[in-house]
């Protein structure tokens, strides 16, 4: 029996305690967003900071769940907690590959070891990269070890939530360096590990030999040079492999002080967004920002000057105090 | 010959009375950012106001250049000038695609009507976002009558940039429907005219009855149905066509009243863009920002309160005065 309560502090105490009801209406919370959101925000940064987040994306059909899927497999056997997020912007064309993508996830679900939650949109596009991160703070609140963070495609918002897991996973197949495909220089950009999955078809000593060589020529990248992992992840092999290459990245994160360096550019991003958010309502409820705006455009003033119109209202909101 | 000065007014002058070498180190200031930008923005909403955007965006090889291009001679014909602003995210894969669009392109090179330019990231993907508007603006300014904004690929920045112009053109192959592609939503919200180009191929018909099927379902689409033309671009199929539909879709969003909704949209953007960007800036130079991001993330503080604490801060800067 779970708790009935909506007090976003029962429920945290709860779901710490293993009560998955509350557990998925505090990730509803977060989803909606406003004062609950803000709550549980408040609530999960006090808490947990051990959790590690795996980031899956690449193509759709690609193998991502299948994938996902064994990797539960393998943490369980070694008796770690996982939580699995599964990021499905909502879309006309995407409904069948979702539906097909978590029956693949359906062994797992009566494990309590295990947690799969699918986050949709809800209105807006931008709500994914903002509620995700909020999502996977209060996994990590609640002391999930391990959260996989799985996409659906490679579109912008997918590509965004996945490139800010701790270790980003690309998974591609054979033939991908032959094709002109969509976002490979975003993919390129947030791997850590890439994984050749369906590695027992054709092509795939060739798609290794683009990939290590595009990886050698990209002078963004730092110490860390990305392996390649192939596998098959219908038959579970090669997903061993990839999970040593998760830790040696990890390891490599955390000697280097770039884990801790790349959280706190998190939070930065994520403060930078609260604030925006803040100076916009604030300006729209107390310093009329939409009739600035409707007045700009029909005297056809330049956005700069209206911003610095704006921002000199707003430091001046505070004197009278 | 042209002026030799960097001043952004002089150069204006220059420009709007044809001096391309001009218009180029004006447009080199905004990709730059900085104060010249803002000056740059500033003069520039203040004039113009006339000039017809259209973006072109597809999967790399649809063949958006040629399509470009025969567009571009169409509208010569009739006495129109012409700028192409050319989306280039920076990527060590898609250098030989720049390369190979940018040849078609050649044949306008000696045309003084027409006005090419390829923008590129100076750092940071998000540059684009902010420096194509404003690159807009400036052709307006300077008298272009259409501006068109063509990208190389479909990535995240690529799709934002085409799916602000005032139509946006959606370069599909037949069988685009078969295969699954990654970014398939973000292409069928921003499209107004879809283009099947290549359409002397193989499962045209097909191709045209599933996106037919597709935008039928969309349950988002307003009142604007996008129209579905086939092309043949490299032998200039279709090419008026394409053009008609723009021009039905122009008409549409005068009557409608949404030409300017979108357009005032846009500005709102743009606002909210430089508002952040001036918050941050103080935050940081006055408010010590990063310390406390930094303090933040070693008390495990949440990034909600730490947005209210800067955001109390800026309230009171304008208090003294």
């Amino acid at each position: 029996m779970g708790t009935r309560s909506r007090d976003p502090r029962v429920l945290l105490d709860a779901a710490s305690a293993g009560d998955r009801g509350a557990l998925a209406r505090l990730l509803s919370m977060i989803e909606r967003g406003g004062d609950d959101a803000r709550t549980v925000g408040r609530l999960s940064s006090a808490k947990g900071g051990t959790t590690y987040t795996v980031g899956l994306t690449g193509a759709p059909g690609a193998g991502k769940s299948t994938l996902t899927s064994a990797t539960i497999s393998l943490l369980r056997s070694r008796g770690i907690e996982v939580a699995v997020l599964a990021i499905d912007p909502s879309s006309p064309f995407s409904g069948g590959a979702i539906l097909g993508d978590r029956v693949r996830m359906q062994e797992h679900a009566t494990d309590p070891g295990v947690f799969i939650r699918s986050m949709a949109t809800r209105g807006h596009l931008g709500g994914l990269s903002l509620a995700t991160p909020e999502a996977i703070r209060l996994l990590d609140a609640v002391g999930r070890e391990w959260v996989l963070v799985e996409t659906v495609g490679v579109g912008q918002v997918e590509v965004e939530v996945a490139g800010k897991a701790d270790t980003t996973v690309v998974v591609v197949n054979p033939g991908w360096g032959d094709s002109v495909q969509a976002n490979k220089a975003g993919l390129m950009e947030i791997a850590d590990v890439f994984v050749i999955n369906k590695a027992d078809r054709e092509g795939v000593e060739r798609t290794a030999r683009d990939l290590q060589s595009a990886l050698e020529i990209d002078e963004a990248m730092g110490a860390w040079l990305p392996p390649i992992v192939k596998t098959v992840a219908s038959i579970g092999r090669g997903i061993e492999d990839v999970l040593v290459e998760v830790e040696k990245h990890r390891a490599h994160l955390l000697e280097s002080g770039e884990l801790a360096e790349r959280r706190r550019d998190h939070l930065r991003l994520r403060v930078e967004s609260a604030l925006k958010q803040r100076v916009l309502a604030t300006a729209s409820e107390h310093l009329g920002l939409q009739s600035e705006i409707d007045g700009a455009f029909r005297d056809k003033v330049d956005p700069y000057t209206v911003a610095d119109r704006v921002f000199a209202g707003v430091t001046r909101l505070g004197g009278g105090e």
